[in-house]
């Protein structure tokens, strides 16, 4: 082939994302989007693909000028700005498809934007959560005060930035797996959530594990899958 | 108080460390061991008082010298050479105590030690335990031949170093939560298990929780309690 | 000299870069010019010097607002926007000048501007190219299914950001080397590639060779020198 | 001069240490010998300076063969070999120096050798010492159950390895400073105590001042200089 | 409940952070605002909680946007342009509420904002101040002609970026606790701070605690804390 | 199962390695057997069974001491106490099972382990060698001398610690791949051989490829795969 | 003080820095300004006073904006844009004020800017300066070939990013010091310039020192230092 | 070849270093044998080599082991065990071959080795010596008490570990190059070295270079070259 109509080839033909329908059959669930870094077309291909066959399509990581070229294309879908994900929902759904439910407790204000990536994430799974804000280490007095509204979960997800401390604390009031979530919340030798993920990994507790600075749908997809497994119903 | 006695006092009354023995109420399996840097006298105060107390027993990362020494002490005591676990069980236990199961799948021949501390954490647990060794990624028939062994597991502890890879491709066959360890088996820049711990971290598999470098113990911990708690019985 | 006569001169003598013609002969092709950083008189004078001698003139790291510069220039050349790669070809090619074949396998779709780059050096190299794209370790059974497209290739280039796993899974198909590129693609602790990185430096496949992060060019580069020296022809 | 006599000189006229016999009235202490690294005939020589100087004398990081030296020389003074501090008080010495008091609190038992040099520190100070010790934040019922054992003290030492939460936890419950000092305790992902440093660093309390990882010496020192200071005497 | 619904939710009732009224009560200070990532809302509405509960309200960490925003629902308020800091200062303040003193000395100019934040932590904490500017160490005549100023303080906050040597020096001096920040003033090995961070950590001189990088509240915090206590009144 | 009876059934029943025969088949060349960590027993049990199947059998990371029990067993063996290798060759082989040749370029003597790593890897191959020492970068009239060694190499491994410059160096005069083998020689801000990777990984010659630090075998292994299959016998 | 008056205080009365106006006198050459972060007041503050005292002003880190500022106030000076340098000359000045010389080598254009800084200011210190471009080490035939441009100076610096190889090359053919220079430029694992400094740092030749990543003006500052002093003069 | 007479090769005929007898002509000083990790022979015959073509022989990095086995071959060589140099001088010196001199000048008395390797590299370059020890800078009243002492050096070596401040220090009181080494000696966030390292490339002095962790040799040699240049004389 001539080098010019290979160059015009590469130019003109860019593959577009391959959108994995069996995963619904082989994990449980279908495949999430994540939306970083792909254009509003990529997005509109793949959850378009994933809407046909009958999914109920999921998509993170969607930033305010992505989101309004998706609502024109899906005006069913809704958007939470905070969490930044984009949902399109299925026409019919239960109320709810489980009875697990997930607690997610956040430190500070500033990890409310995962915490909310979390509870996407989890009422898109059918999972009941459970939201406890604002009790981070520093006032100790905080977190024990709402023991009763997680001590029953299935899980639970802990979301903090700075010095990362919350889930070793919650690890020690709970019989139940602890996620945590390190967040990039933090400056100067927070290095971008890395001192907050230590923390965790070194967590003296025994029952907390960890995902990447910020993953807060992968958390709430772990828990979720504790939870939904643990009450399964027809539909999961 | 004098100088010289303050000296005197420090010398002569090093306290030793306080079992909780409210654990197994609260967290629902009683406190485990951590060896390593603890005298042979500190260790066998502890697991006297758990002993006592008609706890089973477990002690992870104990060296031989440890081993040897509670073995005078605990002649009914099993050491585990290759997982440097010591166990002291209760004189009558069921069988089995739950009908849960885990799957623990390891990379390579070095990874072996820790993949065993996950198993005898599970046996402690009383959780069935399924062992796969050396099926690494490098040879990527090994795997999906035994599919049948790992994918109906409640959960599935995998062990890598290296660049450990090996749970991503496990999270994208299986359903149920994938807990990752990353060991320090490698050299060069492996960084003494960071490229795996990294690695995991970022898994493109939903699926895949995080602990420690080598924390073998964590890692079964939670895929027993996981397990646990799908299949109550009495006794947990 | 005079200090101010000396401030003047600095201002308005900037050297322009050297381009080393010698080289075709010396490493078998010619000067690739790295385009990040410098402004488009650069560029053209560079690009207009490799023309003039004949040569096939191949520039990388091109963005945007550099590209439109260099088309009033070059009327000629073809910018791919994708791979940011500008290429003013000679007149007249040969459909192909080696009978050598290079695959380019991706792991996910954000990994394409990358794959893209090693696509554009290869064809300016005249080697045939085999694009594979979406075919990540979380998805375990894609790989395997496209086995017949580089079993049989000279080399194989990987393309992979995350956790950077698949150049060890491509590793273990085939009895070719593997040049594994880590991408810049992820977040959290994926560190700007770094978890990538260290993934292929540590894999547990022997035939695995690493280049720098996003470094789509020298893989290319590498790739294309294996497959052509394998397959000589009057034209390399 | 002649080479040969130049080495021959070098070889023979090792300086040593010259001792700040200035610091007492300058500081407010005497100069604190470290131990490391040096031979017992160089802690001899510095001692025997302090001591003649009408100094209370204190060496720190004193490793067993070294204390075994220097027991010869000083029959009066004493070692701790979990503080690894060695000490040759005055003949006479009023009980307390001053009204003075400081908490220190450790996480966990391994992190004693650490809490103790922080306790032999503030008594050669002269300061009243409250030890609390096994209070880490995985058995969170612990910490406030002692808290009338430190909520008044001038300053708290909080000695802690692992995740390092637990000065973020005491910060929370006291209006002095609290000085934290991460241990080197942990493996794996905690990097000889850079996890516990940065947790520190990193904390969400106002009140939380941090020291080098395993510098129980200067987090003493530290604390004692806010506890005399807050509390003069004729003696300081 | 309804997925539809459970989204609507999400986005309409983000909580607002939960302003701790008690920690004047417990640690002898109110709360102090990060301002950092909040918006010009959540800032009114927790400082409009402060002032209505009676506290003297500090922000920090306000950019000239924020700060605009606030002068119209506090036109009472003062915004530091440099420090960064927005207060809003109780009606009827005595001129100063304590006898102690504190030092601030600052290495270079560009050091300044996080000087100035320690001074206006200071000036609300009703600490008088001392600041001593431009006296690194390259001109090492410049910090013993002012010796005069610092000597006598109740504590000292030192800031430089660079190689941050300033705070070692500093402590040679004093019989007072130094409290060092790092700045992140620098360029190339700098890495942010990083560099003057691990100096401040490894100093040598025993008096030396370290916060954390650009961390000028949290030293101010420290050392008013220290000088406060030290000359106790009836308003502290 | 019974606990004690699950603990015994561990310590008795390790698991031995598997090996891979089907690797020569799928890949052109036998499992080589890392030593590094495996007992003298799992290393005679993989050799025999690699021996039996009629392979060429290698080796590498095996000390003095494993040697020497590798000895008793396979006496027709060949320990390379340099390279640390241990080879058992097949009883009848061609001279040279290829046309194909490689030089082997190191900087220093401190690097010839690996260098010999690298050549007992070509010569298990059947591919020739070319070995070039002491021709760092800081005398520089050294490589050029000995450019007709090495220039019609089909690959050239270069094997350099400390700045590790000189892959950059033999890139430009060449125009076959370089494989760059990073070495741990060096000291201090050499971080183990971080300082040469890093070097090489950001060579400026497009044809540098990198393995792992001291990976002497993977690099032979590349180059020796690259000049058999430019060279094919029918033995390969 | 009344706290809202100590806040308009801190407004107003923000420090200017302090000249040095002694530095010619102990240092043997006026403060040289670094721009960065400043303002064009401060400039324009620090600089009269530099010109006011009969100094040669320079000024470093000067970007565009900063410039057009100073040109109004300072006709008589010259910018550099490419150095990023703002230099005002003493009215008069002999053509050159010292015998003494120093080559000034870069490896690739990009580095074109670092080593405009050396040049400025060493035409600043009255220094004879030999530039030479674009002899970085993958075109090794470049760097002997101007060896008679560089092997008299009294010093060489040596300007490189991508690897940092080129001092070390440099070293190996002059008996004269090497100030290496390495410069943030590349991508990647190049850690903005951190692979170069280490391969600096760890230079196998003997005669190589280190300065900051793009400390231009320090390392020609050195350079100038060494060769007037080699060749002192009435002027310095 | 056959590969069992091959790896016979490999065994018996490692090639030795080879000694750079142009180095003298070349750079001004013969070559220096660095010690670290070379067999007693491979010493032996290095140093055999120098001393047969009439260089002043050193050999650095020698532990006491090989210097006993060099003590027998070369009665006449000298070994400083402090600074772990091997010298064997030739017959014939001139007392002094250089009016040059240099400062060196060492923080604590742990550096004290570091420094002595310096001494010993300037003694045998024949430059004149000062040696300064223990004025670090948390004692500020001791290095400008000894200022006459190194004033008027043609260059000063600063060796320093901790903080690593005191270069910048000394740069402020000298009009000469001041060339900074850290040492690995300290602890905790020290990270052998890299603490002094960075302070160090920071320095806001203008005139400190900077060699490796504990490059004492290569300081030396940087200072000598400064100093034999400034004072030629027959001899150099």
């Amino acid at each position: 082939m001539d080098p010019i109509e290979a160059i015009s080839r590469a130019v003109n033909s860019q593959p577009t994302a391959t959108v994995d329908l069996d995963r619904h059959r082989r994990c449980g669930f279908p495949e999430v989007v994540f939306g970083q870094g792909k254009s509003i077309d990529q997005l509109r291909g793949i959850l378009a693909t994933l809407v046909a066959s009958g999914e109920d399509a999921l998509a993170t990581r969607i930033d305010a000028e992505q989101a309004a070229g998706l609502a024109v294309a899906f005006p069913q879908g809704r958007y939470n700005a905070v969490a930044r994900t984009f949902r399109i929902p299925k026409k019919k759904l239960a109320a709810s498809s489980t009875a697990g439910s997930v607690a997610v407790i956040s430190a500070g204000s500033s990890d409310l934007p995962v915490a909310e990536e979390v509870r996407e994430t989890l009422d898109w799974m059918g999972v009941r959560v459970t939201m406890i804000h604002d009790v981070g280490v520093a006032g100790p007095h905080r977190l024990p005060a709402r023991l009763a509204e997680f001590e029953h979960a299935d899980a639970v997800v802990v979301v903090a930035g700075m010095e990362g401390a919350l889930p070793s604390v919650v690890g020690g009031y709970v019989a139940c797996p602890v996620i945590g979530v390190p967040t990039s919340v933090g400056y100067g030798a927070n290095f971008g959530g890395v001192a907050a993920l230590l923390s965790m990994l070194n967590s003296c507790a025994a029952n907390v594990a960890v995902v990447n600075i910020d993953a807060g749908f992968k958390a709430g997809y772990l828990a979720g899958m504790i939870a939904t497994r643990r009450h399964p119903t027809p539909d999961t």
